[in-house]
């Protein structure tokens, strides 16, 4: 009697966790994350797993698309490469029912996902998690794949990078999870890669913005784009190992005490590339000029720079990954001409950027005050400087990046405490 | 003008065609595929391609499932294998489009495939090819997987052994095609096979009828279940070799003409044994007995004889494959003391079963009388007769099949002119 009265007000969570490609790499780690799972389940939870591809397939299969054609159409390309997930769901769903729970498996276009039309990087449109309630409310822990959906008149689609993530963030956002977790290699996010900075600690909570600062600044835990979908539906998700049960890092809306924390990570960029143009006449237009050939040959620039106007002349500065800066040196050097007379084009590679994030920033003054003069005292030069509301980016040389970040992060008090 | 009117008046067929797992097993055999598929669209047909899984993809598949579970369920194993013909319609129609051709590919579900719940040996319940007529009215060639389909409720089903080419003949008939063919590695159906009778005439045309008789009778050119659909719908099918252009051999239903040849083909089973109870009471209920036992025990058996009763006692022999005997034995063992006391059980195995089959046995006598002569002439003994309207079916010792099929398909007039 106790035990069902126990059991009628208790609070049944609802989880969704991901677990990557890594996570699910072999037999042995498919079982591994069956364990996990079932454990989860019979904690008293409600489960939903979402699994990605396990690492390698998906190299397999882009090698034999490459074996029969050079240029495979997306629509087969995402036909192929969902079926890596579908063989995961499956594995996944077996490892369980073995250790005796029950397991179901489902695909992206079985658990309602929708999807636009835009194969091998689809935007999910709509969630009708109907399917998924109904086996939950059966009993079975939900294995999901990731990464793919279908479009309203049936075909398949995936949605590019970061796609398995997206699933799990939209599906816990669909069915209204209690809980979202991501499981990958890493323990969460740090206040700045472990590699470069021994004393970086493993950060409690972090805000969305936070994080998708993080992320544009080079820390990969996650891409930016489930991020963005985490803040606009107010999904709390926890970034976790799934080697450990390390406690990860949470990520959810920003909260006031949070702001207390001026900077609440330091994240570093390497393989950077600056371009300047010089003596560009200060009228309007000019810089979409610039920009415009930039864009069209699908290139990614991330600060950008423009001095005051003197003489009627400026001074543009942006960065770029150094892979593509052969290529838009040749398309700036095509509009060259169009710019003015006197216009020149000046280039750098070996650069790398440093950046602080944190929403305090906004109510503290002299955060980067602060940052330059922990540069400075270490004889690093600063080469440009850019600023959101809640991060300060510069670029420094390659060769000082890691004692950049080392400085910086002792400077703002980020370093573990022994 | 001349042009217009051809094409307005030319009769565009509808052809479906089915390439199995060797012929797809590796990308260069899709290639080959892609060139063949193509050419007969541009022959001025609509194409519906049905493709196996790659050979050898299964097996990994299995091998995988084993690694992660015992006894995987049913439910999951349809998820996992159906992967395999999932990843072939994708490249298959990726080499097509790279021949530039146009090619959509489409999994069971997708194109309509409705089957029972019955997992990992689903029969199929109704089709409905609208996506698959939608895309060819659009020029498109359909790449179809073959060995799946889907429930009504959206659960992913396999069709078991000889699926892909049950699916080509359910398609051919939901289409109304002008014509099936199925592609395999052989040119055709034998009148024996050439391993054994090296002058064995690859057979033009064949009723379904005999077909089935010459599949059930060891010619495992393809599933009797398959055979069994296109009588049923009227599919005339080809079955043919995709590694050459040789004419293949037409299964259609039986018409006048067919009855004047006597014998189509002789096969031969290996491999068999004979199970045999002797002093049974002949009285009701006694047969029922011993192959109820046998049937719990998952045995498929084949020739069954009982002689004529004397002094109301009755011997009763039948032939399974050698494999199941001791499995048959143990399972007998337990239900003799049922049968009576002096019931007593022998068995053989090392035998081969010989048959003749054709529909022009019905008209013509005299036909098993010929084929035992022939044996005799060849000094080798017949153990066991059994005779259905168009097969009659021997047991001969193993060592003895070779020569005896030979001398048969001699008496037969079935040799090939040299």
């Amino acid at each position: 009697m106790c035990a069902i009265i126990r059991a009628l007000f208790s609070l049944m969570a609802l989880i969704v966790q991901k677990y990557g490609g890594t996570s699910v790499g072999n037999p042995e780690r498919i079982r591994n994350v069956a364990r996990r799972v079932l454990e989860t389940q019979q904690a008293g939870n409600q489960v939903i797993a979402v699994v990605s591809a396990m690492s390698g397939v998906t190299d397999n299969l882009l090698k034999l698309a490459k074996d029969v054609s050079d240029h495979p159409t997306d629509r087969e390309m995402d036909v192929l490469l969902s079926t890596g997930e579908q063989t995961t769901i499956a594995l996944t769903a077996m490892a369980i029912n073995h250790l005796g729970g029950r397991a179901v498996s489902l695909t992206g276009a079985q658990a309602g996902i929708s999807t636009d039309g835009v194969h091998t990087k689809a935007r999910i449109s709509t969630i009708t998690p109907k399917a998924v309630q109904k086996m939950l409310t059966e009993g079975n822990i939900v294995i999901l794949a990731g990464f793919q959906g279908q479009t309203s008149d049936g075909q398949i689609t995936t949605l590019g990078r970061g796609g398995s993530d997206l699933t799990a963030i939209a599906m816990a956002a669909a069915v209204k999870a209690d809980l979202c977790q991501i499981f990958t290699d890493v323990d969460g996010v740090f206040t700045c890669d472990p590699r470069v900075v021994s004393v970086a600690q493993k950060i409690e909570t972090i805000s969305y913005d936070e994080m998708l600062e993080m992320a544009s600044s080079g820390s990969k835990v996650m891409q930016s784009r489930s991020v963005e979908f985490a803040k606009k539906f107010g999904v709390r998700f926890e970034v976790r190992n799934s080697m450990n049960n390390n406690p990860g890092t949470l990520v959810k809306e920003e909260e006031p005490g949070m702001e207390s924390v001026v900077v609440r990570g330091v994240s570093i960029e390497r393989n950077q590339a600056k371009i300047t143009i010089d003596d560009v006449p200060d009228r309007p237009g000019i810089a979409a000029k610039i920009f415009g050939a930039i864009n069209r040959a699908n290139i990614v620039i991330d600060m950008i720079v423009q001095n005051v106007s003197f003489d009627g002349e400026t001074d543009i500065s942006f960065t770029l990954s150094a892979a593509d800066l052969p290529k838009a040196e040749a398309e700036l050097r095509k509009i060259l001409p169009e710019l003015g007379d006197s216009v020149d084009l000046r280039s750098q590679s070996g650069i790398a950027k440093l950046s602080i994030v944190g929403i305090g920033m906004r109510s503290h003054s002299g955060v980067a005050a602060r940052m330059f003069s922990a540069l400075s005292d270490a004889g690093i030069n600063i080469q440009m400087i850019s600023t959101s509301e809640i991060k300060t980016a510069v670029t420094v040389n390659e060769s000082e990046i890691e004692s950049a970040a080392r400085v910086v992060h002792t400077a703002f008090g980020l370093d573990k405490v022994a």
